[in-house]
C-alpha cells in the first residue's frame, strides 16, 4: 500500500521531524511539501539534515493546490494559519492531521480564551478528534481530521488520565511543573533564543496562565471524567529536545496508583510504567515516541509523579504519525521507535 | 589588614570557586590549602583554571596541622569529615566557615534522620550559627563557627521568610520544585554525570525526602516564626551553574506579597526582587553572589514564586565568602559581584 | 529471512546504538547480548533508553558461549579483549562484525606501534577485511571477520581516498585537525569526561601521535594507492555526538578537486558531496549513517576539505550493520537513516 | 583616582563584559551608557545579568554628546560605525579603546580588502596603536586611540610573535584551525544562532578567506618581525565562550621552542606557557583575562602548538580594560583575573 502525503509547514522543527519519519515509514510518501517564506526553495536548503533525493523537493506555496492523488496531510503551521489549510485541505476529501492548537478545543470560547483571537473556522470544530492515541484509537480511527494534543498536555494527561477515572487524585488545583528543550519554542529568530541566551540559562514562563492549562483541563475532563482545574508553571530548559512534567498529587489510596498506571498502559507500546519509587529521564525518551512514567509515594495522601516524553515525538511529530497509522488501518507503531537514541 | 586563611578541601568545584574568589579579596591570603585524596599534588595540577604562583602552592594532608598565623578557616569537605577537621581548627582557636552540612541542624537528632549517620561531634552544634547572611548578621559578626547554608536552602529561604514572617503563607505542606545545575553534585567519577549521560537529560532525584528539606524547614522556623513542612522535589539539569528555585504556593493577600519582599530586601545588594510579574533566570546571577526573586500573582490565593542563585556562589562559596567578611568586620560585599558573568 | 544476532559489549555507547539499530531491522533479531562487569542484570536497567521487550532479556557473562542457531555477532569490546571474543565466535563458525580496532591492522608489529600491546592472536589478522564498506564491499560481502574502521579513520579516509587516487594530493605529511564530541570517550567514569568538566570545555588530545594515525596512513594507501604520512591532531568538543575532520590540503589541479569526489560518491546512499564551497556541520548528520563532505577550494594548490560523521554511526555502530548487510546480501541500507535527527 | 569612562555599543556580549569589569575596578567609573536600536530603555532591561544603581542608568542614543568630565571612552560597536563615533571622542580630547575592527590595521586599502567598504576615517589609521598588550604597552602608554585586538588573532599572535622573533617557522603558509565559542558571533537574532542549531551542531566557516585573516599577517609581520601567510580556518562551536587555536607548525630547532615561549612570556601574568607536552583547554582560561599556550613536538621539525583565550575577556573587554589601565598608567592587571571561573 502506498499513501501520498502532504506535509504544510515542513520547515521548522516538527516539520524536519515528519519528514524524516515518513521517509523512513513503509507505506507514506512524501509528494507535497508546503511553506511560508521559504516556498519556491529546495527542502533540503532550508533544512541541512535532509539528505537523498527528497532534498531536491521544492518547496510548493502555502495555498498551492493538493493534487487529487494525496491521501493524507499534515499540517504544521501556526495557530490561525492552519485552521485555514485545514479547511481546503478538508474540502477536497483529504485526512488531515493537524499539528496546531486550532481544533484542539471543542469550543471557540475556549480557544478564544486560550489564544486570545476568534477561531477562523469554529464551525469545523466538532468534526475533529482530540488525538490523544492512546485514549481515542476507536475516534481516530473514523476521524478525517484529528487534533494532534499539545506536548505539555501530552506529558500531563497520560498519567491523569488513570488517577482521575480512580478517583484518585482529590487536589483543586492539581500543581504541574513542567520543564520543556528549546525546540518547543520553535524556528524563530528570537535573542532570547541564542545560544548563548538559553544555554546556562534556565527560566520559567507562560504566567500567569499558559495556553496550555486549557487544553489539559478540557481533555482532562473528557477522558478522566473529573472536571479539574490545573497551576501549571511552565520552565524553558538548556536542551534542544525533551520534556518532564513533574505533577505533586494530593488524593487517597496511594499505594494503589502505581497500580493504577501499570494496568492502564500494560498493554501500550509507547507509554512505560517504572518500576515504583524509579523516576525518568529525557535521556531515556529522546528518540523515541515514548512516554517514560515514574512515580514516587510520599505519604498516604502524597504523590509526586513524573513523566517524560520527547517533545517533538510523542509531543507532536511522533504521536501525528502515531495518529495517521490508526486513520489507515495500519499497525500503530509502523515508523517509530520505542528505544531512545541514547547517548 | 592581612588576614591568613586555609582552605580545606580545596580540590572540588566550590574549593576552587574559594580559592577564585579570596585571590580577589584584598584582605585575606590564602596560606594553606588542604585536601584528602591529592595531597601531595600542586594546586594547579588538580585545579587546571588556577594560575599564577598560587597554582604551585602544594596540597597539604587533611590532618596537617594549621599554623599560628591562620585565622580564618573554610572547610569544603564532605560531611562527616568536615565535623572533625572544624573541631581540630576551633580548638586551636580560629574562625570557620563550614561549607558542609554538619553544623546546619540545631540538633544531632534532626542530623541523623537527614544524613542517616550519627553526628562526630554533636557537643559543637550549639557554637554555631547559621549562615544565612542577610537573616543572621548580627550572630554571623559574633560567631566562631558559621554554619553555611547549603545551596537548596538558600535559594527557597529567602523568598520564604519574609513570607512567613507576615503570615501571608497558609499551606501545609509548601511545594517546591527545585533545579539544579550539575556541579551540585561535585566533583566525583560518576556514568550517570558524565557529559553523555546529563546532556539533553533532565530527571528528578532525591525522593521521597531529599536532605535539604530538614534544613529547610528547621530554619524556616528559625528565621520565619513559623512551623512549615515542606514537599521538595529537585531535579538535575543539563548546566554547570545555576538553581532555580520554583515555589507553588497559597495564602492570603496575595496583592501584597510582592510588596513583603520588596521592603525585606529593600537595602540588600545580594537578593534582587524583580518588578511584579517578571520572572528570573539562572543565567542572570551567573557568576554574581545574588539571588533573584520573581513572582507571579495567580488569583486572590496563589501565587508561584522563582527564585534563582548560582549555586555555587550564593549556593557555596560565595556566601562563605560573605559570611567571613561579616566575621572579620569587612564590608560585606568585598570581593563579590553583584552582577553576573553575562553571556 | 530471520537471522539471530548476538551483540558482546553491549552496555557501551555501541552497544546501545546497536540494539536500537538492530530492533529496528527487519532481518535481523537479537537473541544474546553479553556483557562484562554488568553480566547478570538485565539490559534495560544499564541502558534506560532500550524499552519494550528486549529491555528485560538478561546480560550473559563474556565468555558464556554462543547458541548454535546465532548467525551474525557484533563485538563492542575494548581492544584486547576483542580479539578473544572474535577467535570463540569465528571457531564456531559466525559471522563477525568487530567495532574494536583488533583487526584493522594486517600486521601485528603495527598493531604493537599503536597500541602498546602485543597481538593475542595475529594469526587471525589475515582473514579480517577492513570493512570502510564504500570501498570494500566485495571483499566484505565475502567475509566472515570484517574489522570495523575507527571513527576518525573513517571521516578522513572517506574524502581522501578518491583524492589520493587522482594523485591529486602531493603534500607530505597530510595536516588533519579533526574534532570528536565525547561519546568518542567512552563510558567510563573519568572526572574529565563529567559533564561540568566538558562542558564550555574544548581541547586538543592524543599528542604526539594519536592511535588512529596508523590506521588512516595504513588505508590510505590501501585503498587510496598511495602511501602517506599524517599529522593528526584530534580535539575532544562539548557535545556529545558528532564528528568533524578538517584538511588542510595542498596539490595539483585544485578545481578539479569537487568533480573527483562528486564522482566517486555519485551512486553513494551515505556520503553526500555538497556544493563546491559549502561546509557541512555536524548537526546535519546526527541521527544518520550520513558522510557529509564540504570544500573550498583557497588557491591554485591549497584546498579545504571538511567532512562530518555522527561518531556512533557512520563513526561505529551504523557502519558496522551496513558492513552486516553487506555480508548477508541484504540492502545494504536497511536499518539504516540518511536524514538527520534535527534539530 | 576616579576616572569617569563611557561605553558606546553597551548593550552586546562585549559590552555586557565591559560593564561587569569597570564596575569592579576601583578606578573607573561608569557615566555614560551608549546604544542604537535600545536607547532610551535601562540597561538593566537589556542586559539581566547587571544589577545595582547601574541596572537603573539609560541607555543614550549613539549620538549623544560626552559629558567633558568623561576621560575614556570604549566603543563596541560594528565596524564602520566604531569609526564615527570614535572620531568624535577623539575630538573631544578623550582616551579611546576602539574594540571594532575600524583601527587595526595601517592601511586603508588593507582595510577595505578585509571588509569590503572603504574606512570612513582613514586619516585616523596612523593616530591609533594596535594594542596587542603583552607587545606593545610603551605605544599604548602614550595612544590616544588603541585598536583593540580581534579575538583570532590575540589567540594566533601570542603563539607566534616569539617564534617569528627566533626564526623558528621556516613554512608558508602557517596552518591555523580554529575554534570559537559561539557568543564570538555576537548577539544577533538569526536562524543559525538559534541553541537547537548550535547545540550539537559544529562547523567551518567565514572561508575562502575570514577577516581576521589580514589582521594576523599585518601584526605578525609589525611584531615577529616577518611577513607571513597564513591559511586559517575558522569554527563555530557549542559552547558560549572560549576560543582554541591549533597552529600547525613546521621549522627548525623544534627542541628549543618551548624555552623561546616561556622566556618570552615568563614574566607575563596574562601568558602562561604550561609544561612542555601539555595542553591547554579553554575551560582552564573561561573567566580570565589569561592566554594558556601549550606545545607539543611531533619531530625534528614539526610541532603542534595550542593557544587558548577567553574570546570575551583576553579576546576582546578584557585586553580592552587591560589597554586602559597601561593608558592610564595604573597596574595593568586591576580589575583582571587570572584565575578561571572553573567550572
Amino acid at each position: 500500500m502506498n499513501i501520498n502525503v502532504a506535509i504544510l509547514g515542513s520547515t521548522g522543527y516538527t516539520g524536519a521531524e515528519l519528514i524524516r519519519l515518513i521517509e523512513a515509514h513503509p507505506h507514506f510518501n512524501i509528494t507535497h511539501l508546503g511553506a511560508h517564506s521559504q516556498a519556491g526553495k529546495k527542502i533540503g536548503e532550508v533544512l541541512p539534515g535532509i539528505a537523498s533525493h527528497i532534498a531536491n523537493q521544492t518547496l510548493a506555496p502555502a495555498d498551492a493546490a493538493l493534487a487529487d492523488d494525496i491521501q493524507l496531510v499534515f499540517t504544521a503551521l501556526p495557530h490561525g494559519a492552519a485552521a485555514k489549510s485545514v479547511k481546503r485541505a478538508l474540502d477536497k476529501g483529504k485526512k488531515v492531521v493537524d499539528l496546531s492548537a486550532d481544533f484542539r478545543h471543542q469550543s471557540s470560547q475556549v480557544y478564544q480564551q486560550a489564544y486570545n483571537v476568534a477561531h477562523p473556522h469554529p464551525e469545523l470544530l466538532t468534526h475533529a478528534v482530540y488525538g490523544l492515541s492512546e485514549w481515542a484509537r476507536a475516534d481516530i480511527a473514523k476521524a478525517q481530521l484529528v487534533a494532534n494534543p499539545g506536548c505539555y498536555p501530552t506529558s500531563t494527561l497520560l498519567p491523569l488520565i488513570p488517577l482521575l477515572r480512580g478517583k484518585l487524585i482529590d487536589q483543586n488545583p492539581i500543581i504541574i511543573d513542567a520543564k520543556s528543550g528549546t525546540s518547543g519554542a520553535g524556528r524563530s529568530a528570537k535573542t532570547g533564543l541564542l545560544y548563548c541566551e538559553i544555554n546556562e540559562g534556565l527560566g520559567a514562563y507562560g504566567l500567569p496562565r499558559h495556553r496550555h492549562a486549557w487544553e489539559m483541563e478540557e481533555w482532562a475532563q473528557g477522558f478522566g471524567m473529573q472536571r479539574i482545574r490545573v497551576r501549571f508553571v511552565p520552565h524553558i530548559i538548556p536542551m534542544t529536545r525533551g520534556m518532564l512534567s513533574t505533577l505533586h498529587l494530593t488524593g487517597s489510596n496511594t499505594d494503589t496508583w502505581h497500580q493504577a498506571l501499570s494496568q492502564a498502559y500494560a498493554d501500550e507500546p509507547f507509554v512505560r510504567i517504572l518500576p515504583l519509587g524509579s523516576l525518568p529521564s529525557t535521556k531515556s525518551v529522546a528518540g523515541s515516541n515514548r512516554c517514560d512514567i515514574g512515580l514516587c509515594v510520599l505519604s498516604d495522601t502524597e504523590v509526586v509523579v513524573v513523566s517524560c516524553i520527547d517533545n517533538l515525538l510523542k509531543g507532536a511529530s511522533g504521536q501525528a504519525l502515531q495518529n495517521a497509522n490508526i486513520m489507515f488501518d495500519l499497525q500503530e507503531s509502523l515508523g517509530l521507535s520505542v528505544h531512545a537514541q541514547w547517548p
